[in-house]
């Protein structure tokens, strides 16, 4: 930065009222949106975007330039305001804030090339820039990482795993802003104005803690470059902003969260006061051209090697878990952009066979979820493909960041284990028995659900390289290897395991009810009923076409059993899928909460082992006298 | 306690002994179990239950007896040998640990009188033990709460979300003790023995904060006495332990998490070592017949006042979250067990009605909703009937905890706002389209989706005092009122808002999808087709035989609408209620991640707007020829 701080000052200081003027212009346009909290932030962005960061407004996705999170997602206005100016598009376009053709959504979203991670929701954006933080250490880039959050958001408590995490791993690479305007929506935040409250919390967890006055430019460059300075641990700086600066009948006043300027007198008040703001700055001074870019650096691009087979024997006994860990130490070897994420279950979910070989590329959270979600989402969005695991149980902690990466269609590749309960003894919350629904709600996650050593290891390589995010679902218990290591496997499919020309229902599982199909299928077929049964390793997308087939080939009678709760899960699946040929389905599932015990003793208490399967096929081919019509077979009439 | 130190140390050694000899006998019988966790905590055990707690083993749900939460759930060992020791039930019974018979599960669950909300998913105790801290001022009670945390635990958000709001709220009756024994599942916790690291982080977040060795019982002692005199903020007593203590081959050991000694040699030798601890001790001293029991306190039984009834017009225009609000506040003035808690947008979800009339019974805790339905479950465990509300889609932040408060059957009553599309120009990070999947996955969750102010407040009332947790699912938009005042609801019920003799499909819609569907029902009805339309306020429990009627009423022909992503939500729920009549459903949902922009354009967008329901209730006419065979119409053969 060649410009004098006499220069720069005075320039950024007009930026950052520019940056206002067109946070609250673009959100009276659009009838809503959070103008004040843009305007406590102004300073500290005009400073960050033109005199701290390296990037290129116009290859936004460059591996090497610094990043941007706003975990004050709500302050979305400022964000493109700043991108705009930068030159990365048309001022004009903010005045499309919040339409519904326009990606200048309300709270970012990554259909805009700048925004790594859809924000929103507070307390995800840090530990979206842990991941990021993690990327640049695991491409060997200098590329820093700033996230910006708001002093309210710092009560969600997944803001302290990520000070935790980040701290643990010494991410000097990663410098927050807290906005500290004391005003949250309803009323003031817990600690008001108190800076010494909010940086005992950081420097108590490990973080070198700068409190500034967030409007004073000079000690925003100062607490940037101090930041740069401070090796061996991330830097947080505490801004101390009046919400709605430069307003002055909305300064620091409670009941303007989220409130646009109404236009005419109102907004046309708060313009004119913000133009006043400016003040003389040296002419031709132009900031946006003095970004800096960042350092080309020529990559030798990796191809990913083949993958190494499945090497079991039918019949041997394995648990998919332990699968699941055999295969990503082996995707790992075969491609080095896979990295996994733990917390603290890595001897259970049996990721640490990854973590032996790959310990540089294991990133341990301890007993965090929340962050190791969120920082596989950072991971994702440049170019890592991250597995999340843990207890499957224990996602739902990060659901919240489930949906958002989601909404940024991030490949997160998440895999739960200790799945039903299946489990046994450890009771119900060890217990997941809502992963399915959990997870399947999101319309774009992939979810899959494999039985044996070979599906998981070919599912895994699958859903490595599918685009989006995917979860795995794998059980405790060991199951006995079914398919030959040749077996082939696709996201959308299923395998007919048992199909004869006179079967009379067919039978749906997947897991671990796989095996209590065929348990139902032998004991059915000695008392002389013949049924299909089907292992529906891909519960979303879903073979519909193949399940319809099935449906119609066995009288319309299909039995779903599943290690789950009846509701959002595999019956749930089938049922939606075969209904446009107007088939239903009977679903044995987990309807109550269950209990420790023996794995086998809760399959059966809780109505979805073999004799249950029996049961219920022989009551639905008594029950189902001749046939359901369906479009297809329009022959009844009433 | 009239007993002496030199006589009390002696004797609480010798049962703290006892309660490892019963951790380790109870889990090596059951094959499973964490006995080197029970042995770090069992001075602290032994001495918070036999010189600390004031409690009556033989009436452990008293009112005023002191509380204890072991939020380290993993220890239940302990806690049960804690209760048999203290006479509540026969040492005997410890032998049944974890069988499925015995209600001594493996992590602690309300199926036992002394256990107030389910434990064994981490950092969940914690907040619980809030909600119990402030139930104690709402009774006027001086009961104190104490919880017990492992220090691996800390590392979850949740913890924090506590430590704010229990400084925040100055719960000097609450007491947590940190088992700090360094050791997580698959390695060292990130701050070992690091007593400072961890102390600085509670001091930072406001409490008083105790570091002491946890086997040194007259350090306890202390730490207790010290925690009983700190005035205005919460005590954490952090204790040093050692993971197995007393037995030498585990001590501090790294892979013994979770292991049971095995029988034979290994248990042999545990109990030889632990054995070899028992100190000499005064004879005749019998901590258990000392333990102080709480006072008995005569308290007037207030029985709930009859709720003020809905005072709208029909037509008038309000949203129900606004009527929510109203409700609550009405429903505040009838029972005075009812409270509210916040997550700092009580000024949007309308939960400010209610505290402007009972400020001391609303509960906010700002950003963190975590914390929000954590401390519910405690409040509601202990008699109050707590409303946590928030965003639905910030409910997602807490669905462990809604896990877990199914699985302790606690009578949280959840609210969530902002559900949909229909919340318009916020974009998708601020609306809920997976928040029926995900409290409907819960078998015992009571779910409730209004689509007026008269429904809204009457179900509100019901929902209050159904058994169990439950969630009502509010919007953002006004709709019309469409009940009359004294309109009645229930539980498991619906509405049929339009009907004829000549249905020829059933439309089911609920919250703003209901007016979808009346329009929907004027414009085919212009066009000569006559369709039924069900409002569905309760999807869960649902009303099968009302849900079946209307489909076999119509052709056959059922339709679904709902401003919620397809999986797991109105239209599986009624698939699922209707599949036993060989009926199926076809769905509209939200397929996609929606995007910003205004609500109707977004109806109109994401496929479930008037224009939608028409196209498909013509298209499913045409296709399905005659009718669907059910079983209850066996009258057609293939």
């Amino acid at each position: 930065m060649a410009l004098e701080r006499s220069s720069l000052i005075p320039a950024l200081k007009n930026l950052a009222t520019r940056l206002r003027i067109d946070s609250v212009k673009s959100t009276s346009e659009a009838g809503s949106g959070h103008p004040t909290t843009c305007c406590s932030a102004a300073d500290v962005m005009a400073t960050l975007f033109f005199a701290e960061m390296r990037f290129d407004p116009h290859d936004p996705k460059n591996v090497d330039a610094d990043r941007f999170v706003l975990s004050k997602g709500h302050a979305a206005p400022i964000l493109y305001a700043a991108w705009a100016e930068a030159g990365a598009f048309d001022r004009a376009e903010l005045m499309n804030l919040r339409k519904i053709d326009s990606d200048l959504e309300g709270h970012p979203t990554p259909r805009l090339p700048f925004v790594d991670v859809a924000t929103g929701s507070l307390g995800q954006g840090v530990c979206a820039a842990i991941g990021i933080a993690l990327n640049a250490r695991r491409i060997k880039s200098d590329y820093r990482t700033y996230v910006l959050l708001g002093d309210g958001e710092t009560a969600e408590g997944s803001v302290w795993e990520a000070a935790n995490t980040a701290a643990h791993d010494g991410l000097d690479n990663l410098c927050g802003i807290t906005d500290v305007n004391a005003l949250g929506q309803s009323r003031a935040t817990m600690w008001d104005h108190d800076m010494e409250a909010l940086s005992a919390r950081w420097r108590a967890f490990g973080w070198h803690a700068i409190v500034i006055d967030g409007h004073d430019i000079a000690a925003i460059l100062d607490a940037f470059a101090e930041a740069k300075r401070t090796v061996g641990r991330p830097t947080m700086i505490l801004a101390r902003t009046i919400k709605g600066k430069g307003v002055s009948f909305v300064e620091g006043k409670e009941g303007w969260h989220g409130k646009a300027f109404k236009k005419g007198e109102e907004l046309d008040r708060a313009l004119a006061e913000l133009e006043k703001e400016f003040v003389p700055a040296p002419v031709g001074v132009n900031l946006p051209a003095l970004i800096p870019k960042p350092a080309a650096r020529p990559r030798a691009v990796e191809s990913p090697k083949p993958i190494a087979p499945p090497a079991y024997k039918l019949g041997d006994e394995v648990a998919t878990r332990e699968a699941y860990g055999v295969a990503l130490a082996k995707l790992g070897e075969a491609d080095s952009r896979v990295v996994a994420l733990d917390a603290d279950v890595g001897n259970s979910t049996f990721s640490d066979k990854f973590e032996k070989v790959f310990p540089d590329r294991f990133f341990e959270n301890f007993i965090a979820e929340q962050v190791m979600v969120g920082s596989a989402m950072g991971l994702a969005a440049r170019g890592a493909i991250p597995f999340p695991s843990t207890f499957a149980c224990f996602l739902s902690r990060a659901y919240d960041f489930i949906r958002m990466a989601a909404i940024s269609n991030v490949g997160i590749k998440m895999a739960g284990s200790h799945a039903g309960v299946s489990i046994g003894e450890d009771g119900p919350s060890q217990m997941a028995l809502e992963d399915l629904a959990m997870c399947r709600a999101e319309p774009n996650i992939t979810v899959l659900y494999p039985c044996d050593g070979v599906s998981t290891e070919k599912l895994l390589a699958l859903m490595a390289y599918h685009p989006g995010p995917a979860y795995m679902r794998t059980s405790r218990p060991k199951t006995p290897v079914i398919y030959g290591n040749d077996e082939t496997f696709a996201i959308g499919g299923l395998k007919v395991l048992r199909e004869s020309s006179s079967d009379s229902a067919t039978i749906i599982g997947a897991g671990v009810t796989v095996f209590e199909a065929l348990k139902a299928y032998d004991q059915l077929k000695a008392s002389g009923v013949n049924v299909r049964v089907i292992d529906l390793y891909s519960l979303q997308p879903i073979d519909q076409a193949g399940l319809i087939k099935a449906g119609q080939a066995t009288g319309g009678v299909i039995i779903t059993v599943e290690d789950h709760y009846a509701a959002g899960g595999l019956g749930d699946a089938v049922a939606e899928a075969v209904a446009s040929a107007g088939l239903a389905v009977t679903r044995l599932a987990v309807r109550e909460i269950p209990r420790s015990g023996k794995p086998e003793e809760l399959l059966d208490r809780f109505g979805i082992s073999a004799r249950h399967i029996v049961d219920a096929v022989k009551e639905e081919i008594a029950n189902h006298r001749p046939a359901v019509a369906s479009r297809q077979s329009p022959v009844v009439s009433r």
